[in-house]
């Protein structure tokens, strides 16, 4: 039985899309068993008239809710008794759970993870790793999106290692291609840090790294994993949700302003659909959160339920994967990287 | 009379392209003067029947091109007669000239131009400001996109000050909304160097200083001047570039997949060119370099005739707008932040 931990609670829809995503999941996975954590009265009201397997389904009262503008140490000292903070220190405390998905926020949770469960043996800093589609089809994994401003070359290395064996052993990808983010793609390109972790990619076996990339090859379908520091990748990843988002808006808008425009995408309407959906981050699941000594994945603040399903279903088989375990192997071959 | 420097080698479609360019900005403009750099024989051969004001335009010989491959700092010592760098040697010569424009290899320039040219009285490092067109039919200019791979705060600071000089004396944008790229809008986000912008700017007179900016709200319309370092502002502006591209290409292929789409898109065709000519950052003119002793523009590697035209009129209209003496003026107010 995988155990996982459902935080009820801190998403714009939450709590019934967190409820509504926690069900369908359960009806998936027969050996899937959730802990929604939050409101057990408001929680109950969500799961009215919906028919799931009891046995495989717990609710653990916490009452408080952590709100996106309250300071991430402050929420971890004070609201204990958080749907967040209950759950991370259920997990801390029970062998038998395995993991914990949230819509709450992310600095609570990254701090939250960081005090409470730690990280694998041998892991500098935990980072988080989205996922955005390619052009071509696939899926990249940008690791860190945001839970390291700072970073050394070290660091970044660990988060290519991370990452790429995520890439591998959630979504199947073999020898999934590595690059650097870089403002050019030839090795000398960047600051002294990114220079460095050019030459360590490079010596580090079992990892297939093919050179600096640069933004705007992003979505061409030319790589699995990108390696960059949380700030850098959040803007990458942002921005790229925030062109597509208001491209998409400018389309909608510029449709209406003729008749025979609004004819043309009658005709269209699927395809149109299609690209909103294919464009749709929420569709690909949350930003998992590699390197802690259980599994974080955090769902996106406006995650409706099949986004927080699709969260859940993450958190599943990083575990079923064995990703912690395999991550700890593949860094005891640096040890001498570890702080 | 506005004596300026073109440089007609060094981008994908030089030296035609820029020869074209230059001329259609000198038939606009009836006291700019031109002087074309490169290969004489080959320049005169674009030139050959039409028509132009022979009086306000020079060409001055210089048979070496700098490749995009090639190591800055060699092609500075090694190609002066490139006609890049014979062009920065007459800028930095001859008082009568006020500016330099060129497509080709942005590190030479930027190299180039400092070692060369030199900076304006207390600018720390200069910087590159492109501009992208927002959804409110506005534009955006971002600042620093490359120049500067590591900044301080102090840096931030004059990004800040040249940009907004820029955007209010060239394109008239009157009290430019000015804001600081981070990962979150609160003012403790980001690294200390954020942290400790955020504080100079809030406290810099004469800046409309509107707090930290997330990179997906970049084309909403909100903001005049984004300030950030090198290095995310390259991922910020070719991300935007690079995602704006990949979905046109999509909805392209997409179209021709089913014979009702392109009846649609058939329909649509004018709204579908206008969307493409939006997206086109041809349009926006070049990447102008802030803060060096002279006007230096970098013209996009894949710049037309149209393009090239846009950086001459960007060149012609930053010394026209007196926009070094204003920096200048604005920087003496912050003297304790000079080198």
């Amino acid at each position: 039985m995988v155990k996982i931990i459902l935080d009820c609670f801190g998403g714009d829809h939450s709590p019934e899309a967190n409820v509504e995503g926690g069900l369908l999941t359960l009806s998936r996975f027969p050996d899937l068993h959730l802990i929604l954590t939050g409101d057990e009265a408001r929680i109950r009201a969500c799961m009215e008239g919906r028919s799931y397997d009891a046995a495989r389904l717990e609710i653990v009262h916490a009452p408080q809710v952590i709100g996106c503008e309250e300071r991430p140490t402050d929420a971890i000292r004070l609201k204990r008794d958080s749907s967040m903070m209950k759950g991370l220190m259920m997990l801390r405390d029970r062998d038998d759970i395995a993991g914990l998905v949230s819509t709450g926020s992310t600095g609570a949770l990254v701090t939250g993870a960081l005090v409470r469960i730690g990280r694998l043996k041998g892991v500098i800093r935990p980072a988080f790793c989205p996922l955005l589609p390619t052009m071509t089809g696939g899926i990249v994994g940008i690791c860190d999106s945001g839970a390291n401003v700072e970073v050394d070359a070290a660091m970044l290395r660990q988060f290519a290692i991370m990452a790429s064996l995520y890439l591998k052993n959630v979504y199947g990808v073999q020898e999934p291609r590595t690059a650097l983010l870089n403002v050019g793609k030839e090795a000398e390109k960047g600051d002294a840090i990114r220079q460095e972790a050019y030459r360590l990619l490079q010596e580090t076996e079992g990892l297939h790294f093919v050179g600096n990339m640069e933004s705007r090859d992003l979505l061409g379908g030319g790589y699995d994993v990108v390696v960059c520091d949380g700030f850098s990748g959040n803007v990458l990843v942002k921005t790229t949700e925030g062109t597509a988002l208001e491209l998409l808006k400018k389309l909608k808008k510029d449709i209406y302003s003729r008749f025979v425009y609004k004819m043309g995408a009658l005709l269209m309407k699927r395809m149109f659909a299609e690209e909103k959906e294919f464009m749709n981050y929420q569709n690909y699941g949350g930003s998992v959160l590699l390197g802690t000594s259980k599994v974080v994945v955090k769902g996106h603040g406006s995650s409706k339920a099949p986004a927080v399903a699709k969260c859940i279903e993450q958190a599943y088989k990083m575990e079923t994967g064995g990703l912690g375990p395999r991550i700890e192997a593949a860094l005891a071959r640096y040890e001498h990287y570890e702080d």
